[in-house]
């Protein structure tokens, strides 16, 4: 059908790759993409852009890695945090109803599917206390984390800083170094007693006098998360309130990463709310993924001011054009139906019932934890556990913190994977959370009692 | 269930914005993003980036809302390029079928699902003359527009320029723009003779020492388009042949957007096929939208050598992280079955007639077009069409060059849509165009001649 390829014959400039040449160069670099040693060449036409050439292993990778070799099999993942399960059937039959409709499977408007920008506006106006504009005030994107890197793109210039707090979900820091941003860390500080008595997620807390220390003529934005991720602490209203008049105060915008926002377990504010004035100023980020259990849909969505959501809609166009079209309509369907059927509440009470049936483990080995205020993450202390002096760890995990040590030693030994925290920290602050590791429970109930029958299995390690 | 607003207050310092005076502050920017007139203020946290300030109506929204309020309704929209039916059967039930698999909802690896990079190695190898590794050499995108920025994420460094033909697919500007590269433009000549008689989209052309003398050691990249997106033409193996022999004897990267690459009707050619020295230099784009009639899905990839590869992908993972989950794994099974079913033979034959049965009208009107080589557009010239003098066009289209005129005229008066092609042009060429319109043909064959019916309606005005 196509014409063969032709034979070709060509001189071989020396200057220029050949086929028998062009090895991959590799370029090095520190933690997160800094200093490319690139090839000595005139040009190197293989060379990467800086903002991607930084490869050193993720976490992900790792522990994926690790758990795939295990010699217990299948693995028990409580790493990454995707759902065991799919999601409820209401919102599966709208997503094949979907599927039947021509205009569903062709492009959407770039900003989102109208019925599922009003949908939206309609199942958040309660919580905003104020009627939201679906057609101003709501953008659809491909997931939160495009969705977060809209916002990035659309209102920062090279050399701005942008304010997020430690530990961070690791995919802010490349989506603010993209568009030329700069990182300005900010602990949260664990609790003082988080090693000897299990406590509270609340108990992790910002120094506001540091935050404010923080911020130059060049802070932009500040990211905020809660419920947040990896930590479970659900942010007070006080806190926002400080966080938000700081940033009234200083011009800065508010990135509030809020994909938890259904699955609190204390009262949940939206900093949006707050004042007039900080709503100006703040993005909320949301996720029709997490809340009905479908990660892999990839649809997000931003709600704030018109002077915000018109540019962040705008860099989205520039990134995706436009994003999944049935997926939208099937998401549209599901705010319309959520309420009536119960699905928040359920879906809240039914985590909370993983978390607590999961941490019943850790009570009876006596390991403390940070009990969750929100989300479906639990991190747990393991200092009382000693590693075997003499355990083989591979160089790329023994060179890490220890928590990559426990990390790996539980998915080798017991067959149970979980994220090391320190990669949600940067180096100067990783030691903070050596001793934790973080647990996803968004998996079906026999899973999680499988893991704890195999996490019994610590019991003679600990000392 | 939360708690209740406070009721806040709070000085009012004149420096900052308030809830009375944060209007958004107007933006405007010459064509394509350039200067911004900012508030002028200590610091203005609703200033956009100027990457997102051009704020020009694009091409899309003009066209759609003058479509909208045509009197002549519904309007027979050959506008956008989306398909006027669905995917085929076969490709649907795959899609439900992975709906109810709960590892198809969840996250697929950042790269692509494995069944998805193996069906589309497969299905490409025979085309490129060679066994394609689905683990290095494919990468899975948010569709071909995510895949093109994350290649120019993946390489481009500000100020790096990238060589685009005229007329281009207009998304590929401000892709190019978001990482700070500069677009330099090299126009294809239309046929001398296209307002008298119907020519061939082979006649469009690329003057070589044209294009060479555009070539700068800033030269990092060039984006070809073949089948071309709007003019139709499938680039001849010697002139890729040509271009390739630039690009090596420079050191430039290609990124060969062949989305349109089942539908030929003439020989086609893969650049990256013609030497070892010109594939270690190519990156080809494909789209499962164009191939499996569904825009909307936002499943593209891209095929080349491990070492362009793996940075198109980190790119992609710091865009979008992944790709829609159940949509991958209908378009693998979409691959796996599309030969043996003889999807590709049909689907080329099927365009190929709703093309041929389209432009009748045209050859009874006595209307010269170009004869489109592949894909499913054809661009028409209406030199002969005389609109009214004192026609009333809105300002927004009286403004603009003849084409948007035309355009606005068929949508009120003949309730046809259809693209003015100067969008696609630089000011400076624009003028090449402006008697063209183009109209995409993938619609059922009943709207095709719902709008040859209409069209006739150009009878009287034509000299």
């Amino acid at each position: 059908m196509l014409p063969m390829l032709r034979r070709v014959s060509f001189a071989v400039n020396k200057a220029r790759p050949t086929a028998q040449t062009f090895n991959t160069p590799t370029y090095t670099s520190g933690r997160r993409g800094s200093a490319v040693s690139a090839m000595v060449q005139d040009k190197d036409p293989f060379k990467p852009a800086q903002r991607v050439a930084g490869q050193r292993q993720d976490v992900w990778s790792i522990v994926n890695e690790a758990a795939q070799a295990s010699p217990v099999q299948p693995i028990v993942n409580m790493g990454q945090g995707f759902f065991g399960y799919n999601p409820p059937q209401f919102v599966l039959d709208a997503a094949h109803e979907a599927l039947g409709k021509v205009e569903c499977n062709q492009y959407s408007p770039t900003k989102g599917r109208p019925r599922l920008k009003k949908a939206i506006a309609d199942a958040y106006s309660s919580s905003f206390g104020r009627t939201l504009n679906p057609e101003t005030e709501v953008t659809v994107t491909t997931g939160a984390n495009e969705g977060m890197l809209s916002a990035f793109m659309g209102f920062l210039e090279p050399g701005d800083e942008v304010i997020v707090f430690e530990p961070f979900f690791d995919q802010y820091i490349s989506n603010i170094e993209m568009p030329g941003g700069k990182v300005v860390y900010v602990p949260l500080h664990p609790p003082a007693n988080g090693a000897s008595e299990t406590t509270s997620a609340s108990e992790w807390t910002v120094d506001l006098a540091e935050l404010e220390s923080k911020i130059t003529p060049r802070t932009r934005m500040i990211v905020i998360n809660t419920p947040h991720n990896p930590v479970g602490k659900v942010f007070s209203r006080d806190e926002l309130q400080a966080i938000g008049d700081l940033c009234v105060k200083h011009n800065i915008l508010i990135l509030s990463d809020e994909v938890y926002d259904r699955l609190y377990y204390v009262p949940f504010t939206r900093i949006a709310t707050l004042s007039p004035e900080i709503a100006a100023l703040t993005l909320t980020v949301g996720s029709a993924g997490k809340l009905f259990y479908a990660t892999g849909w990839r649809v997000g969505y931003l709600i704030g001011p018109e002077h915000l959501i018109k540019y962040v809609a705008a860099a989205h166009t520039r990134i995706c054009f436009s994003s999944v079209s049935p997926l939208q309509e099937a998401t549209a369907v599901a705010f319309e139906q959520a309420e009536k059927r119960g699905f928040w509440e359920e879906s809240k009470a039914e985590m909370k019932g993983k978390l607590d049936r999961f941490n019943e483990v850790w009570d009876e080995l006596g390991l403390p934890y940070s009990i969750p205020e929100g989300g479906y993450f639990v991190l747990v202390n393991l200092s009382k556990v000693q590693l075997p002096a003499d355990y083989p760890f591979p160089p790329h995990v023994a060179s890490r913190p220890r928590d990559f040590k426990l990390s790996w030693f539980c998915i080798k030994e017991l067959g149970v994977a979980a994220i090391p925290p320190t990669e949600f920290f940067t180096d100067a602050n990783a030691h903070t959370v050596e001793d934790w590791l973080r647990f996803a429970v968004c998996k079906p109930d026999e899973v999680l009692e499988q893991a704890k029958e195999r996490l019994r299995g610590l019991r003679k390690y600990i000392k």
